[in-house]
């Protein structure tokens, strides 16, 4: 790969526990904290890891919980002080972004930032450092610039991106137009999108100039944008931070960059986007977490776990094992079955959009310490 | 109820480890010493509770391993010394029911003795003691007698006798001769046996005098019965009985008293039976658990365990908590869940019969420490 830009600067929302997960992602042990490919390293590591060779390592930023602060740390031992951004309490998406593009354009006026969510999987890295020099490139032109997947099913639970007009971009051939933003669609949509190869996924990541990204905030939002300018003037400060966070933060509308740039900019003609052709999954779900893990091999069982001791017989799915316990699975089919310390959770592929129901339920019923 | 009878003496063979219910039966908590009802008392509890009315305190034995002498005591406080025939190896039941047999003739010549499992389910307890009368009033007699269980549904899980012509006993107005013994059979010929009323479920019960066992042992295994008596001989002798044991009892031949006692006395018409109309169940399974304890409502949810924290979202079965963890079961049908400190079992009703197998695998693949 080639070297690192020298104008990049990455950023990397950590912030979502991941609740369709539980009981393995939970408050004190969120998605982006596991492994949850067997590689060895965490999804926030592995993110670093993808990062680094396009940004280098002075120029990665991770917006995320005081909570976590140790716990990420630890997983990047080489993350600068000053680029780790910490909430007091979760504010969404365009403040998170919104402020560190700020702060990170008071160090460096002509820096071009890029959000990439911390607990997503990417395979095959060399097209994902070439997806992203290209939006790179293109951002660098003024547009708001997103990568988004070239489908390889008809996915009915992803938001698909409209890819419209060419451009013209040096340094990034594949270069267009977004023409528009499409809600998860239903089966027969999502066949008809496929088929139609201008159809992207949208893994939500964004790059531009820092500058940009905030004149586009300014226009949509301005409220939040003068916070969010406020905030990062006080930021380098360390006398005038915390004071400035406590006023300001918590007053900060919260809502996703989505929508409070990328759609409008779609509709003014100024968001490109980048066809990414490497394999990506946001790991929603055990379903897609049992996929991810099977190779596709539809009567395997996926087991995660260093310590697993599974034994089975005819049985197909996912098993994650966070005891030291002998598990037994016997003639179940497309099972999912996570052992930790303590919590069970047993249910199907099928059924596994509703874990979030569950947790939502324990949380009624006075067990929220396993959440 | 009737007073206890003044010649019966009731056999407990409490040995079996049950398998198929693992991991909550194991070696060191053995089917019989668990609460399979929700009764609040153990299976073996149960058991003597139904016999001491029929046999009075003093005349009801236990045989079964050294291992849970301790345990077996502590489930029945008012059970004398003498009646706790413990086992140094396991040699079957012919063996087992024969010593002790041999030896409470010895105390009492005239005893009419008879086995009942430690780990069956018996509903409906005066139809029960109804049955065992009629049992010992036909045992007097001669018979070895056994109770046959009237079917409730056309199992392919029991094996069956077949009823003869009927015996004319005092105090045994259902009394009849046993035809033959019939192995579990397919389930066309088991729905031929439910309409036909005269095909019982074996439910391994005999009542007969001991010394009638005693020559029908000695009639079909010369040398098992001669190993048995000289071992008989030495058993209320505080000083033989050790030696004895030691080199008589691992020479015994291990022979099931279905085949040594029973088939040979009904080929001879020497074997009668009473119908037993009450509710038994053998609990041979996860499948047979989970239909117990649902009260037969097939998409019920069933839940042993004190503790057990279950939450449950369109889920059917049975749940077996024996740790204070949270269990989340989402959209799983007929599942069986048995959740325990060093061991888990997911599978279904359908494949409850394969439970065997993977304890077997278990023991060969060095996690016998879980059995």
């Amino acid at each position: 790969m080639a070297e690192p830009l020298s104008d990049f600067h990455a950023i990397i929302p950590a912030g979502g526990i991941g609740s369709r997960l539980w009981p393995l992602s939970r408050a004190d042990a969120p998605k982006f904290l596991h492994d949850l490919t067997g590689s060895g390293h965490s999804l926030l590591r592995d993110t670093w890891d993808r990062l680094e060779p396009l940004a280098g390592p002075e120029r990665i930023s991770v917006v995320t919980g005081r909570a976590h602060r140790a716990a990420v740390e630890a997983q990047l031992p080489g993350i600068p002080d000053r680029n780790v951004f910490l909430e007091s309490e979760p504010r969404d998406s365009t403040a998170a972004i919104g402020l560190a593009a700020a702060v990170l354009a008071r160090r460096e006026p002509d820096i071009v930032i890029g959000s990439f969510a911390a607990d997503h999987v990417i395979r095959v890295p060399h097209l994902f450092d070439w997806a992203v020099r290209q939006a790179v490139a293109t951002a660098r032109e003024g547009y708001i610039t997103t990568v988004g997947i070239q489908p390889t099913e008809p996915s009915i639970g992803f938001g698909y991106i409209r890819k419209g007009g060419e451009l013209v971009v040096d340094g990034a051939p594949e270069a267009a137009l977004v023409e528009s933003f499409v809600e998860k669609p239903d089966l027969e949509t999502a066949k008809a999108y496929f088929a139609d190869r201008s159809y992207l996924w949208n893994a939500g990541m964004f790059i531009s100039r820092a500058d940009v990204l905030l004149a586009e905030i300014a226009a949509n939002r301005p409220e939040l944008h003068a916070g969010i300018v406020e905030l990062a003037e006080a930021w380098d400060d360390r006398d005038l931070r915390g004071p400035a966070v406590d006023r300001i933060w918590p007053t900060l509308e919260k809502i996703a960059i989505d929508y409070s740039v990328a759609e409008p900019a779609a509709a003014k003609g100024r968001l490109a986007v980048i066809p990414g052709h490497f394999d990506w999954d946001d790991v929603g779900d055990f379903a897609s977490l049992a996929k991810l893990n099977s190779h596709g091999h539809k009567n395997d069982l996926a087991i995660l776990g260093e310590n697993a001791r599974i034994l089975s017989d005819a049985a197909s799915g996912i098993v994650v094992s966070q005891t030291t316990r002998v598990i037994s699975l016997i003639g179940v089919k497309d099972i999912v079955v996570v052992d930790t310390p303590d919590a069970l959770l047993v249910t199907t592929s099928e059924n596994a959009q509703r874990v979030k129901g569950v947790v939502d339920a324990l949380k009624l019923t006075g067990h929220g310490e396993v959440l």
